[in-house]
């Protein structure tokens, strides 16, 4: 399959080399066409991975991947361009996190997601949130972590989310383990799961968790 | 020990129930002294348990549990008294949350918190976030759940947070599935989670769960 990642920061660099080694066709974008990381990145990875603009990726990429921070989603996604983007599945790994005085804040939070304000941005993208919940190390190779634990997806499109299960598949998370929390509007909740997960690890003094849903029955 | 629990709701009266069933003395407090739901509950139980005001239930506590709703605890804690506060533990397990148009909202949320305001609004006070990430029947019964899942403190105060994980430990928590997230900041972060565990409650149709932290090594 061919993928379109945006971002060449450690979660798109990540996702984009684990489809590679998956056999998939990676193009990973960035701002522009001479990134020397996105370049640096294709040489060394296979002929299967290429690096180019936002739009580029977008176009080449049967899925899309939103793998930017939240501050410059809407600008990379305009960048890649609602026409690359319409029908496709989207999905949208980021956090709206920014730093205050060392305090972590978000922005959208609370009466806003990112996932949703991308949504309603392009509204022909079937976006699905999903994977912002772990590091990116554990994004790729859940294994890293001990125990039954969780992914959560959610986005208007039953398909897309499917789509977005068959992808965290081959990452290693069985589908048993992806509980999908409905409509986009869930995002919300998925984002501000983010300062427990910062305060998390900070206590743990580690990234290599993640959080496993106990139930009844 | 003798317990004041403010708040004569679901989470009020089983936290206080399962301190009178543990051979505490407790006072379950509420705005006015002729309360019917505290006295019915009062007559209900054993001669250790006694209704009465916030103020009532403040003083007569060596340990305060507030239990009201994020909304009104302020007030119930203004009602309760200063005084009554200075120098305890006060372990605060509301959320600040309402609902418009179906939707959650929390109010503070992000740049503030209900555990901040609280210690903010009463500095003798030793505030210790806790027990506001499960359901009320949870709080005080984690065999509902199977698994190693977790409860999370935060607060100024160590010696204040020890007394706390005592009291998690009476109502089945082992100290080790308590984890310290540092200070009271720290709330924002636990308030903050309230989204998604409505999310999971939605989707597990149930509330009888809880999240189990996996970590690596």
């Amino acid at each position: 399959m061919r993928y379109g990642v945006l971002g060449t920061g450690e979660v798109g660099r990540a996702l984009a080399g684990r489809l590679v080694e998956l056999g998939h066709e990676v193009t990973l974008g960035s701002r522009t066409a001479d990134n020397p990381v996105a370049r640096e990145w294709a040489t060394a990875a296979a002929s299967r991975a290429r690096a180019g603009t936002f739009a580029e990726a977008a176009e080449a990429g049967e899925l899309v991947i939103n793998a930017v921070s939240g501050q410059v989603a809407l600008d990379a996604l305009r960048a890649a361009g609602a026409a690359h983007l319409d029908g496709k599945v989207l999905v949208d790994v980021c956090n709206p996190l920014s730093f205050e005085g060392g305090l972590p804040r978000l922005d959208p939070v609370e009466s806003d997601s990112m996932g949703e304000r991308i949504q309603r941005a392009f509204p022909g993208a079937r976006v699905v949130k999903a994977l912002n919940t772990v590091d990116f190390r554990v994004m790729t190779d859940p294994g890293r972590v001990p125990g039954e634990h969780h992914l959560f997806v959610c986005g208007e499109s039953t398909a897309a989310k499917e789509q977005t299960r068959a992808l965290l598949g081959d990452f290693g998370w069985p589908a048993a383990r992806v509980l999908d929390l409905g409509g986009i509007g869930a995002a919300r909740a998925l984002e501000m799961y983010l300062p427990l997960w910062l305060q998390l690890a900070r206590a743990l003094g580690h990234e290599d968790f993640n959080i496993e849903v106990r139930q009844a029955g």
